[in-house]
């Protein structure tokens, strides 16, 4: 399923229908607002990148603009404390079940479980960035992610860090909730500043299109052959990410797209497809649930004349 | 229905009645545990005090017995409130419903309000402790609990407030989905600060039937004369304990009692009785609820023999 | 408190005020659509009737159009239970407590508690009629309800009835949840059938006015000198209505107002004052939470100018 | 992924550890009681039986046990539902969405939704009857249910079906507050009988190896070509199966099996493996969730040892 040069046209004209498909709908979605600096963006920007392992890569529109990760980022924390700290320490501290609940909900916690039900949404999120915060430096996390996403220019958006520490609470609402049961035991300031500073992580398209890739080849970058995580975790990574990646249009994400991907509200989306191939998104305009409204639309496109869909 | 010397015998002789009847079920009620401080009370303490407009008074058993107030502060801190800002201003920051969720219960500030239920759950009476931190310092909310209890002795239980501190994280929870929702506008500690040290005022059965008998009397330090609530904010603050006071038992009380009251979980109950007449009672051996249930079981019957029910 | 001939010209001054204060707010009311019968309604029907023991009444406005109970038939299903069974079979079978939750809310029965938390919201009521059904018929209920409220001329309304059996479906959900629980043992379409024609009997705001001076005089026709409610039973009626009377309002009505009421969506509102005095209200245009928004706001006028709250 | 000759020594040697490692486990978990019949199982009872598209296949412990489907009737109706209908119809009835919640849960159809959140739980199968209930007879979906299982004895186990009809009250519970919503369209009566009697279908794990071939190979019997259900189909078919197939441990299950599949409170589980490949598992010990729990185990060492989760 690598692009390959054989059907470097068709593909390149999959894409950019999706695009065109998406940008079809980009009006329909709005920019988030509940955090002041997102709603800067320009509604309608979109671009999509793709990359297999070969490094050759398809980019349409604005694939370089930067844009903070948002809850992308638990990707990455997810994949950094299942490397460090293993399958069964994580996953004593937060279940992998689809809550079938907005993202930053609380009433679960509050009413049927102690633990997050999983690592894609707010409370998981949080409580693995407790469990980050003891043993690993935001710097160590930056550099993690450059070498996940081949983007050295990644930086933490200071404006948008501010933003998220000052209308936060909600996270901290949710932090002092796991605190109180005894499943989060790091320090609260530390453990949302850090969740805070890997929200705020400066991204593009490229860059998801990259770490997207990583994921796809089994947690191996193809070009230079180091193994970031390990092939079970990629796998659980892997299930994780297609039962609970796209809030709760995860399901409908899985039956029309079929691709283990995740969204965050800066607009961004990371997808694994197979191929190995990497896709990223950037469409700040987003849907009532928190995705690209153009990405996902794209992405359905993509998927289906690709035959990227695992079931396919 | 003031107690005269007339039926002096009758009244002890109800009290003595009750008195047992509490002693007959303590043993079926637990302690509070949930803060450590809590869990070092006699299980099997209980005492019942009673205060007319006269003076006079009955005593039985531990009415002398330190131990924390808990949630009946939430009587204090409401009366201080709706008297420095008015009834508009504090009954636009919370509502006046019962809320059918336990105590600390935070779904419905989740999923359907933005304010909380009411000033007797925790959430409100955060948003109570919210609005006075700015207002007033815990020294004069000290004061103004010395009066009302007639008690000038009331002091700081420092390792109940301490175990507040270390274990309030709920409450601290509660705070910031309150912070993060633009109803709770003060800083946080401060609020949370306020609200575990007025938790952690040491009272006794004396000072609660004391309290009680002000609230009774309209407001009025009947031997001073001294105003200490207005008529309107008695009247709100009677019907608010009356649906709200006894956690989610409210109903129950006041159907089986009916007399606006309210418990605390460090075993407490007061009561304003119609006369006027002040109850108070201490016994740490609580109901599922968090009521003591010894003071249950006693008011069930001094109610009933006294005619206190406010619909008799 | 019984309206003399002394302040008759005072009293008949609050009325008046009372009902013009009511007109003010109706036009921000809505019409119950629900059901479509109720949509028929005239929006700006409003009626006041007041009723005390020497049979002397106040009446303005629409006090003899006729219009469906709906759930203040549940005062009197409740009272024929208690009556019938005592108060021991009616309360292991349904709760006291306010639910917090809308009246037809199903979400405490399907996650906290197998009983329904009062007779005032539709689960209870539905309870409530299953134990009725067994043991009663409707016909002797339409007598007791127009004994109960000196209305010889209450009919069911059949076009409302039908309606209610139509659209019922959500009223049969909570039936057959409360049936896999073992708590609802009777025939459910007996049970629903009992429930929708207690719904629709017809009243008048006068009728309403004569069943809440019979409440108010314990439970007494003060004219036959007849007892329909023992004193108990009558205590326990108004301790509900006063907590969980009017909707998730109830506890608004019972800080502002201070009365044991009940509303129905079809406008109606019954009153059991002190003195004793019975005050019947037709307002169809409701307030958000299903209560008369004209009724609520004349009745906060009449207590407060004839000092009718509880705890005043 | 086929069963192929040449690695059938192995093959065998994993499903007969897997079967070990799945009795190990079956005292720890405990038969259905909330229907009479499903009690009547042994609690000891395990089979495991898998079928390749070469017809080969491997069978171990109680593989010709009957007993009812339970849920796993959902994944026929659905798949009826999808064929006759389309995707469009379906989906503007149900959604795809995990719902984090029990399979029998109401809460969410009473808060949030008014449509049912997938179609593998009670609220989503019982629309799904609905729909089918006015389109085709339970004989007809019998016969399906017969081709689709290669199992000519399929039959109404009429105890199992009796004993749903007379405690499916929840069940009709969620009919009825789905038809109020208007959602529901068919009689209930109706809707409740087919899914009851769906739910009945006395299979054995040989049936539902059979089945999950047929689902696996892309929708075909791979010994007759006939095909029943389209390509598109059988590809969502598989993806909700994988996300909410196996109640709420769905995550779990796919994370650590990673294969779609669904289970039902009888003790079975339908896998559509990779191959292809078509599992069956008969085991009436239940973990709490509600699946085989010697299955679940028996899968994730099957699944682990012959490479068969979708990330792999």
């Amino acid at each position: 399923m690598a692009i390959k040069n054989a059907d470097r046209n068709y593909i390149e004209k999959v894409f950019e229908e999706a695009y065109q498909k998406g940008l079809a709908v980009t009006s329909q979605g709005h920019k988030a607002d509940y955090i002041p600096e997102l709603a800067k963006a320009d509604e309608n920007a979109f671009g999509i990148c793709a990359m297999d392992k070969n490094g050759e890569f398809v980019g349409i529109g604005d694939i370089d603009t930067r844009f903070s990760m948002q809850s992308i980022s638990k990707v990455l924390t997810l994949s950094a404390a299942i490397e460090m700290m293993g399958f069964d320490e994580v996953f004593s501290n937060v279940m992998f079940e689809p809550s079938g609940d907005g993202f930053n909900s609380i009433v679960k916690l509050d009413t049927v479980s102690n633990l997050p039900y999983n690592p894609m949404i707010n409370a998981g999120a949080i409580q693995i960035a407790s469990m980050l915060a003891d043993n690993v430096s935001f710097d160590n996390l930056l550099d993690f992610a450059r070498e996940f996403c081949h983007d050295s220019k990644i930086e933490l958006n200071e404006p948008v860090y501010r933003s998220e520490c000052e209308t936060g609470d909600r996270n901290r609402a949710i932090a002092y909730l796991l605190k109180s049961k005894g499943v989060l035991k790091a320090d609260i300031e530390k453990t949302c500043d850090l969740y805070f500073k890997m929200c705020s992580l400066n991204v593009t398209a490229r860059s998801l299109a990259g770490m997207g890739l990583i994921i796809s080849n089994d947690g191996v970058n193809p070009f230079t052959e180091k193994r970031y995580i390990s092939h079970e975790n990629v796998r659980t990574l892997k299930s994780i990410m297609f039962s609970c990646g796209m809030y709760d249009r995860s399901g409908e994400f899985s039956v029309k797209v079929g691709v283990p991907a995740k969204s965050g509200v800066g607009g961004g989306i990371v997808c694994a497809a197979r191929g190995p191939l990497g896709i990223g998104i950037y469409g700040p305009a987003l849907d009532h649930k928190g995705n690209s409204i153009a990405g996902v639309a794209a992405m359905e496109h993509i998927s289906g004349s690709l035959n990227l869909h695992i079931f396919d």
